[in-house]
């Protein structure tokens, strides 16, 4: 996996990720870090994202899992991969944890961790109780997707998956209170991630 | 899996297949024996057939893997599992084990039966030196898709993945000599064929 550092960000719907990924992405910039997002950041992830998120195709919960695992394997061949090599930081807005989470946790699909997929150098979960991550997207005007629309039930079971996710490996994973403002969040996150970048140098 | 039969054909590119579950098809067709193709059978299966054999899109060989998984894991779900639990014959124009050999035998990608894809109560090599099945092809006037198109070492690594494969299980596959006529693999493939179908009636 290279000498670079790889840095996810994992969370429900709602929780202030993708502003999160946004804000460490700007921080890092001087560093040419990577930004990705999931599925997405090449032609197959472009389509996975249109065919899984707004297609309205009635897809089966493993089927769903095979696509995203097929976009995430990938996005880690032509960007994750090679950048990593060269010794680049890549933040990546959603990776595994969310299909062990979503399609795991959410739908009961047997999901595993691959070997031939990376682990990230370290994970930030937002966590955010699932009712106000719903709260805040409804405020935002944003249309839901087909993720989006399940019911309340569901987003509980991913959020109880994630809490086991992190629970299960605490050196990886940095849960944080996504209750709180962004820039208390953003100001975590480099307390973690500014020793990590310094030790690459 | 219900009480149905399902039977699947598998071969390297020209050794027939297609004509002898077309011929099975017919034979079986006053049980509404459902005959099935992949990738393909549903609409994401047709998209992913477009994907992954004429887009040109260049693909990493895990990616490709996952996305014929998730075409076959949405036509066990639409099709061949109902078709199976009432009691209907399916006939699949390639299955689980194409994976295995193509992504697994051709590509070096490591390739598992997942738990949730039924087993085929029986299934037919259709064996055929590599380079005649591409005579016969080129012969057919048949233009090639991107597996196709393959090198001859790829084909030669699929071959040898399927007589493995068939090896470890006798009891489940057939080898069928695919340089022979097609009426005499049809007869050889109904002498199997036929008491399995007297069984469920």
């Amino acid at each position: 996996m290279g000498h670079g550092l790889f840095i996810t960000f994992e969370g429900t719907e709602g929780s202030g990720k993708t502003t999160q990924v946004e804000l460490l992405g700007e921080k890092l910039s001087y560093r040419q870090a990577v930004v990705v997002r999931e599925p997405g950041g090449t032609e197959l992830g472009e389509r996975m994202r249109e065919l899984l998120l707004t297609s309205g195709m009635e897809l089966d919960g493993e089927a769903e899992m095979y696509l995203f695992m097929a976009a995430r394997r990938q996005l880690l061949h032509e960007v994750i991969t090679p950048a990593l090599a060269l010794g680049r930081i890549v933040i990546a807005d959603r990776y595994h944890d969310s299909t062990l989470a979503y399609q795991g946790g959410g739908r009961g699909v047997p999901v595993a961790w691959p070997a031939t997929f990376p682990r990230p150098n370290m994970t930030f979960l937002l966590a955010l109780p699932v009712e106000s991550g719903r709260d805040r997207q409804l405020r935002a005007g944003k249309s839901a997707d087909r993720v989006e629309r399940e019911s309340i039930d569901f987003h509980a079971r991913v959020a109880a998956e994630y809490e086991r996710l992190a629970a299960a490996e605490p050196a990886r994973f940095m849960r944080l209170d996504a209750s709180e403002t962004r820039e208390e969040v953003h100001h975590k996150v480099m307390s973690r991630v500014s020793p990590a970048v310094d030790a690459l140098s």
